[in-house]
């Protein structure tokens, strides 16, 4: 009746890191061919006071990035987002894929009982590690990878759910 | 090391179609004092070849409605994808909310390593329910739900990512 805190974490998220980067490999092909600029892909939004297409996919990869560190009982490497083209979103992606998977294994032991405070904003919030990836760290990546992902629909990129789900 | 199905089911997605309906309350209030159509908001999609917000309502629904069934081990009810109306979607929303709330805890002991087979278009898909849940019901469920938040925050509903998250 229960399943892995390290499975849930690292193989999930080093497996969703490779889609999101297959999702941008093929909006910048799609950009190429099309002769678009592709900042204009990279810095479109869904609506005015929504982030941008890069932003979205900054913060997904903190997300796994975050949940790997504070569940595998590691420093949490904190990536400024400076990421203006395609390649350096690449770069960030694999950066944070090999993060992920550096973490031990022996690391995740009792994480989902063990207490995770994190900030959001000016609050803090603390909640068994368990809750955290559930309630916290899933939703999080998901909302901005699907957000990103949408932003690129939106523009005409030819994507289908196969590659938000790597089937693509 | 371990978190249970049970709880990553039940209680979550109980929680999560609570957002869900919260969600569409804020964007038919907003349509109603704006005078829009609320058609108009239930039919829009992001790109021509998307599903409609409503649709993406219903398939929210059904992964959420699927997982509590297969890894319960319990009959998995159809409910036809008829709604028309924001009070439609919600009695829809309620309807398998109280679903995912019936189904026995006792049907999930072992649930994590209990194949599940499911048919994913012309092909059928097995895997251990842990996978099932984490590698296919989750991602489904989030990628629909982000996507009706999208659309509805693409027409200007004036939403947060706080709503999403039963925080609004």
């Amino acid at each position: 009746m229960t399943i892995s805190m390290y499975s849930m974490t690292v193989p999930f998220y080093a497996g969703m890191l490779t889609n999101l980067a297959h999702v941008l490999t093929k909006a910048e092909a799609w950009a190429t061919e099309r002769k678009i600029d592709p900042t204009v892909l990279l810095n479109d939004r869904l609506a005015p006071d929504m982030l941008t297409m890069k932003r979205q996919v900054q913060i997904a990869t903190d997300h796994a990035k975050s949940a790997a560190a504070r569940l595998g009982g590691v420093e949490n490497p904190s990536f400024p987002d400076t990421e203006e083209t395609f390649a350096e979103l690449h770069a960030r992606i694999a950066k944070v894929r090999d993060f992920v998977l550096s973490v031990p294994q022996a690391g995740f032991d009792g994480a989902e009982d063990r207490n995770i405070t994190i900030k959001v904003g000016p609050q803090e919030m603390t909640f068994p590690g368990g809750q955290y990836l559930q309630g916290y760290s899933f939703p999080n990546f998901y909302f901005h990878m699907t957000t990103a992902y949408a932003i690129l629909r939106h523009n005409g990129v030819p994507l289908g759910k196969g590659d938000f789900f790597g089937r693509g």
